[in-house]
Order: structure tokens, then C-alpha cells, then sequence
């Protein structure tokens, strides 16, 4: 490959198309740098994902799947700190210069960035295995931040959407899960719809910008699910110095979830699984009612799964409320 | 490998040295984004660079020098806007967890931070082939950023430091050139302490944020040379649509580059060779007299190399004025 194709792909995404005018970037590509005006009573959110192929997608993959999950997952940190998106970066290595790969992958791009008012304004190209680095600059005000570290004994835990679906869609995938070889499904009874359902709930994450929005103020915590929710949840924990009690049953799981694995399997991909980029927050009960109100206005399912308690660590409860030993070597591996 | 190594390697750089107190970082590593807190009177400049293994360092490579690079490549595009640096962010994929590797990595990378007041901020960790990308944010007053686009007819053409060593460098390490096969040195002749000062110029490049700082408010447009003069002046060219005339004789080598390669292979490495993170600004004729005193006050070298004209495009000449037809294929395929 010569530099000049790679002058190529930089003219690809320096085009006009990706950055459209946004208020608050000065400058974005055709300079040493691009420049931000971050307004006064706002402070700069920024977050940076990496997507490695055969790591995060298949050899193959769709590269306008590949480059709307990039931007979904980095939305997601957004959303996991309230902020409402700026602008974006990408650092993108290929193998080579594959003109149609690239209009794809630029259409998913593009789409992904109009939909959430957050242009291009800057990254690197190379000669390199594919990989796709994202960073996400967003804005917040500072009393708004959903932090990690304001979780208190008697908040409600809440989650959003469905749990598992993207750990699930690994299996589809045949990508590495770190679940373990009991982590299976009868592949046989996959309908095409739940097949379609996992990879999207994979590919095209919904970055939960409008919920956190109209949550902000409300909740004490917050945190995008990335890595399964005993971890995501752990991490709150941690930062706030509480426990938590789980129930179990409560755990919300899609249709094609609740069709296609065990009650066992379903729990491990919720807690351990990740992919899932839906938001875990913590809410103080006499905010619950108004939270779940917030949530119920912006479309999204959100489910109360638990709550915060003196101490450390995640204990689970079966319905009739008694402690549940669940997976203790999976929590021992994980945690 | 597990996903305990990856958290492992996380730890790694989500250590307290690494997050050392800066202001206007609110919230560092540990959260689902960083937080900052930008001046009023200043704008945030970000500017993203990523580093192949086998592209852009040799497999094997010390991974303190890599680290040293990554930084610096990020932080030469801060002095390009003549920024000061504030933080950045590291998104590292590594083929297999070594601890050996990352603990010299991350010492060369927190050496570099330290020297420059720009804490780690966040990032990402994956399993994958060996990518460094990293994103710098820098400050900058409005009216001092250093773009490419205030070039006018009569400006004087200056560089920093010296040209070429980089492109040699390259050749060193056998690694890719786009130089084509006349660009070749006599191995047999090349002294070791030549060779260090190649490697040492490839590896360790000296951002160039001091001096930018000093010629702020004095050039009218400002790059660093990263993919050859020849290039990265077009940019300047383009940008502020005007033309140039190179006095190719003035363009400054080191001593190792005068002892290692043919006067027309050293002109072919400045011009088109890059990776010199040297900066190349215009300054107004009555303002060249300050702006070389600003940089001889910094202990930079600084050589005017030719000037501004109407039109577009470089021109060469040679000692005596005439025009100089330097390797006019080169020219084609590159520009």
C-alpha cells in the first residue's frame, strides 16, 4: 500500500459529510489539531474505546456493524456520565485501502454521528490489522455528572433494557467469551429472529443518552454495563464504599434471551457477560417513583434489580429473599 | 489470556504516578470518562496519533523508546498549534499480557508525562496486535493557535532543529520507507554514534512546545514535520492558498546525516521522508528578526529555508536563484 492510498482514506473521512457544523467545535479535521469551545458552565467529558478485530467482531464483520458499535460503545460512556455528546476522534488501521470496506464502514459511521450530533473532527490512519480507536468528547454540567462514587445503603438499583443479549450474541458469533464451556445454547432452537436480535443488541447497542439525561439529578450513581453487571456494579460499590443485594429474578431478559438459554446460563451472561452497554444506577427511594416516571417518558424499560446496603460486595437473593450461592467460582474468577 | 490479566495491565496504568495532579483535570482514570475543567479564555486542541508495530517501530523494539515516541509524535502536534499540553489518553492493544514489556513501557511513557505536565487520563487495554493510540489534549489561547492557514506572499519560511534524520532512521531499522531504492545509505561507513543519533531522533523527537510557544502571536501559520517538508508545507500552502520557493542549499542536516548519506538523498529525506516532529512556520518579514531571537533564546535551531509567493506549489532553487527541477517524479507521486 502506498502513502497515497492512505491519503486516500484520509480525504474519505475529511470530507464535508462527517463534519457537519456543531456548536462548540471550532476547528475539526484539516489542521495539526481540532479545536474545542467548551462553554463556561460546562466540563469536557472524553472516552476512548478500542475494537480489535477478532477481538470485538468477526473476521467479515459488516464494517457498517463494526463502525456503529465503535461510536455506540463510546456513546455509551456518555450516557454513563450524563454528558451529552460533542464530537468524536478515530484512529483507524487497516490491512489495506478496500475502497467498498471503507464506504461502508464511513455510511455506518456517519449515520451513527448525525444521529447523535456528534461529528468527526480529527484521528490517524495507517497500514495496520484492523482496529478501530474511538474517543467520545461530551459536555456535562458539573452538578449533573453521573459518578460512580454516590451510592447509599438504601438506594434502589436500577438497569435499563435487557441484560445478556450482547454475551449471547459472542455465542452467535463464535467469538471468545470468558464464560466457560457451561456457557452454551442449543443452537439448534435459534429462531432467525433471535439470532437477529443478539446481533443487533451486539452491533447496534442503544447508547442510553436520553435516559441518563432524564435521570440526571436523580440518581446518586451510574454506570454503563461494558463488563457484566457484577463487575459494572462492583465497580459502584467500590467507588462508594457500600454493598449491594441482588434478586436474582429480577433480572430483565429479553425474549430471545428467555428462549434460548437456561435460567442459569441467562444470569451468567447478565452478570459476567457484558456487551450489554445498558446503564446500572443507584436512586434514593423517595426519588424512585419520579425516576421510574423519567424512564417510563423516554421509552425505556427500566427495572428495579436490588439494593445498596452497608458493607462490600454483591450478595443474591432467591425470591423468597434467602441468600443465593450463585456461581460462587465465577465470582471468585471474575471479581 | 484471562480477563484478570487485561484488569491487571488497567492497574498498571490507572496507578496514582501516572494520574498526577494537574489543573484543569477534574476526574482521571477510574470512571466511565475523564472530566475537564477548560479555561474560559482558552480552547481545548486534541489530536490523536497511532503506532503500529512492524509500521511504525520494529517488532522486538525497546518499549520504552516506543512509548517515549507515542507520546511525543501526540505532543509535536501540540506545539504545531502552539498548545501546551494538558492530558492524554492511551488506548494499548497487546498481543499477550508481559509484565517485563509493560513495566518499561509505562515508565517510559510516565517519564515523557512527567516532563510535560500531561497526566494519563484514561483509555483502553485490549488483547490484539501491538497498536499505541494516543490522544493529547492541549490548551490554547484563541488568539495565539498556530493554524496553517495564515501564510502570506513575503513571509519568511523557517524550520526547527534539523531534517531527514527520521526517513534515515527508518532505514536503520529496516523498516518501510517510500523513499524508493535509490534512497540508501552506506551501511559500512555509518559509525555507531551516528546510528544513536537516528534512533535517538526517531524514537525520542524533541516536541517542539517551547519554541512554539515563544514564536505564538509572531508566525502567521504553523506545522510539524511529520510526513516531509514537501508535504507538510503543501498543507501550509494549500491552506492559506499561496505558493513557495525553497532554497533547497539552506535546508539544515545533522552532522550524522552529512556523514551518512548523498547530498541528494539527505534533500530527499527533508522533503519527503517525514517523521522529524520538526516544526516549520512563516513569519513576516518584520517580525523575522524576533522570532529568531525567540528561538535562539530557547536553544532551538532555527534556519529560514526560503519564502512565501503568490501562486501555489513549491518551487526549488539552487545557491544561485536558478530554478531546480529536484527529482520531479518523486514530486508527482508524492504531492
Amino acid at each position: 500500500m502506498t502513502i497515497s492510498e492512505f491519503e486516500l482514506i484520509r480525504r474519505y473521512f475529511a470530507n464535508s459529510e462527517f463534519q457537519f457544523s456543531r456548536s462548540g467545535v471550532e476547528l475539526g479535521i484539516g489542521d495539526d489539531g481540532a479545536l474545542l469551545k467548551i462553554p463556561a458552565d460546562r466540563l469536557l467529558v472524553m472516552s476512548m474505546d478500542v475494537l480489535v478485530e477478532s477481538i470485538h467482531f468477526p473476521q467479515q464483520a459488516d464494517p457498517r456493524l463494526i463502525a456503529q458499535r465503535s461510536l455506540a460503545v463510546n456513546l455509551s460512556d456518555m450516557a454513563a456520565m450524563a454528558a451529552e455528546p460533542l464530537c468524536f476522534t478515530l484512529g483507524l488501521t487497516l490491512p489495506e485501502a478496500n475502497e467498498k470496506w471503507l464506504a461502508e464502514f464511513s455510511a455506518g459511521l456517519l449515520q451513527m454521528a448525525r444521529q447523535h450530533n456528534c461529528p468527526l473532527v480529527g484521528g490517524d490512519t495507517s497500514r495496520g490489522p484492523l482496529q478501530i480507536a474511538i474517543q467520545v468528547q461530551g459536555l456535562v454540567a458539573s452538578d449533573k455528572v453521573l459518578r460512580r462514587s454516590g451510592a447509599r445503603p438504601g438506594d434502589s438499583i436500577y438497569v435499563s433494557g435487557h441484560l445478556g443479549d450482547g454475551a449471547i450474541a459472542l455465542l452467535c458469533m463464535n467469538l471468545p467469551s470468558a464464560l466457560g464451556e457451561e456457557f452454551a445454547m442449543e443452537q439448534q432452537i435459534l429462531s432467525e429472529s433471535d439470532r437477529s436480535h443478539f446481533l443487533a443488541a451486539y452491533y447496534q447497542p442503544e447508547p442510553r443518552l436520553e435516559l441518563a439525561q432524564a435521570l440526571a439529578g436523580l440518581a446518586t450513581s451510574g454506570i454503563d454495563i461494558s463488563d457484566g453487571l457484577a463487575g459494572d456494579l462492583g465497580h459502584i460499590l467500590k467507588a462508594s464504599a457500600v454493598g449491594a443485594v441482588l434478586q436474582l429474578e429480577k433480572l430483565p431478559f429479553s425474549d430471545a434471551a428467555m428462549h434460548s438459554l437456561s435460567a442459569s446460563n441467562r444470569q451468567l451472561a447478565a452478570l459476567f457477560g457484558g456487551d450489554d452497554y445498558e446503564l446500572c444506577v443507584t436512586v434514593p427511594p423517595a426519588l424512585s417513583a419520579q425516576a421510574e416516571a423519567a424512564a417510563s417518558a423516554v421509552g425505556v424499560p427500566f427495572t428495579r434489580i436490588g439494593e445498596i446496603v452497608e458493607g462490600s460486595g454483591i450478595r443474591c437473593v432467591n425470591p423468597q429473599g434467602k441468600l443465593q450461592d450463585f456461581h460462587r467460582e465465577a465470582f471468585q474468577h471474575f471479581r
